[in-house]
């Protein structure tokens, strides 16, 4: 199902298996997860991450709550499931959206384990659909591009790819979907600090399919846009406003001003749950704020004899401050179009175009 | 002398001591440097950095050549001495001409024991002179600054303070005029990848001072800029062209562009010795290529009882490529004003106000 050769998200047998996206490039381990605790812990440290991936696994970790109890549940304790489960990341509205439907599907059943199958059966219904989506996502995305042109250069940030979503992705996907077409592409991965997912991560993918990516630092772009023709920037998205103002991982907006400046277009892959319409502009989209440390210090995954553990090491001196916000928002200026399942349109088309 | 409560670099009875750079903020260990090569090593490894203390160790290392010669010199001999230097990193033009004045120095001395006295009376002028026209920059600084404010929000990039220059620094320089000046200064310091000179350096610098300052990633300035107001951005330099294009770390032409779509004046700290009136525009300014390897990985240094060693750690996929520019080139018209030794002006006025 997924593009890459495993599956990042996988429910075996009444058990939630997740690939721990930490540990990557070095290895592939996969995390056992019986319980709603388990795949809160696994959310908030970001073993797993991307706006449809949580959604994703979201569903499958209230469906553990479910599982593991037994006899009639009241709604106040429905309404306290969800809502834990909500806390676990604030700025993507994807699992938001999932939750409220997660409630809505159960609204008349009463006893855990019908609750269970009912949740069981949303979350691998989201994952066939994300997969669809980002799809169709794709197609639509390769529209955007000079048919008489053989070669792109394109610029993303962070992982949008098979990590983030149930399969093919949204950025990535896009540049799959591209070479799927025929094309060449040539991928330049901004590091995306303090994660580092682009260089974990997108790199990772895109060694996998066999497509040339070149990692660049987060600084690195204006220095790229002035020296090379670069034909688009493709980024994802964890949150978008009615008025087209798009929370995405920090530094999309830096990236954004950059290709402004140089007059390369910038797009936003969005799938339909990435739109929040009841917030009339960014201002409205909370921003989570993590710790110092992720910023002052470097966890690097080291391999002794096989063994994977994380080391730490200090990057500023001890006592350094920083801040750390996870996100931050691209104005709808800054965007020539989103990308969506259901065609590409400029920021001031959405409320037509996501009517329902 | 430096404003540190240590000497970076110093000249004890004939031996160049270099604090190692790269062992920071772990650890002062001091390098003590008996050769030219040595020296070289020095800088093209980044022990130590930074345009104006490049330049010095540069010329104490020509001195540490004619120190280990006896009897007599040709102009050949001296030639190569001076080109071998002038290699170990080409973009900063403070080395260049700190050779060429080195060269014209010794035009009617042809032995090589009075050569090493004249080198290294130079090199020891040059790091007075440099010390005495950063703290003229620095006052010349705070007249950019209204008076009738209290608190000023700077954010700054790379390392342009005491271990990059003799002493007082650059845009450091003028952080610590403000301070001395009686103002609060709150910095943010870009971590300034892929080298982390903003992390390592700069936040030691500031603790060291006592002056509040937060590490930010290089993707991080634009959501700063939006979040809060920053009354300035202060930046060095390694070249400066006739036109006003600058040379300097990689990440600081993103940081320009950002800054002009916030309205955030941007200024870049030089000495008279960073322009180079031959070039017209930044377009001839050699931009250095440095190894992939310092992008896609993370050489972190740890202490295990007392023992500094540099620790290897992967952030990639083994086999994935990275750019890896040093430096990038800012366009004139993103520099509000330049702040030098001899005043603050625009860029337009380089070639009036550099005239011999």
């Amino acid at each position: 199902m997924s593009s890459l050769s495993f599956s990042p998200i996988s429910w075996e047998n009444g058990t939630l298996v997740l690939l721990d996206q930490r540990l990557l490039p070095l290895k592939k381990t996969f995390l056992q997860i019986t319980t709603m605790e388990g795949t809160i812990s696994a959310i908030r440290d970001m073993a797993v991450r991307g706006a449809p991936a949580i959604a994703i696994t979201g569903i499958f970790g209230i469906a553990l709550f479910a599982k593991g109890r037994s006899g009639s549940a009241s709604s106040g304790e429905i309404e306290s499931v969800l809502h834990s489960m909500k806390q676990s990341r604030p700025t993507a509205v994807n699992l938001t959206y999932a939750l409220a439907q997660a409630g809505e599907k159960v609204q008349e059943v009463n006893n855990w384990h019908d609750i269970f199958l009912v949740w069981e059966s949303f979350a691998k219904e989201l994952m066939l659909n994300d997969l669809r989506d980002n799809e169709a996502l794709g197609r639509h995305g390769v529209d955007l591009f000079d048919p008489n042109e053989e070669t792109f250069h394109i610029i993303t940030h962070c992982n949008t790819g098979a990590l983030a979503t149930a399969g093919h992705g949204t950025a990535l996907g896009v540049i799959r979907s591209l070479r799927d077409a025929g094309k060449k592409v040539i991928v330049y991965a901004d590091e995306t600090r303090p994660f580092l997912q682009g260089s974990r991560l997108t790199a990772f993918e895109m060694m996998e399919e066999g497509i040339e990516c070149y990692i660049i630092t987060d600084g690195m772009s204006g220095w790229l846009m002035g020296s090379r023709k670069i034909d688009a920037v493709l980024v994802g998205c964890d949150r978008v406003a009615r008025n087209g103002d798009t929370a995405n991982k920090i530094g999309t907006y830096n990236l954004a001003i950059v290709a402004e400046a140089h007059n390369v277009p910038f797009y936003v892959c969005a799938t339909k749950d990435s739109f929040d319409l009841k917030l009339e502009t960014g201002a409205s989209i909370p921003i989570e704020m993590r710790k110092e440390e992720e910023v002052t210090r470097y966890d690097f995954i080291k391999d002794v004899s096989g063994n994977i553990f994380i080391q730490p090491g200090m990057t500023s001196p001890v006592g350094a401050r920083a801040l750390n916000p996870s996100f931050d928002v691209t104005p709808a200026k800054y965007i020539r179009s989103f990308i969506t399942e259901f065609g590409c349109f400029p920021p001031f088309e959405i409320p037509n175009r996501l009517k329902v």
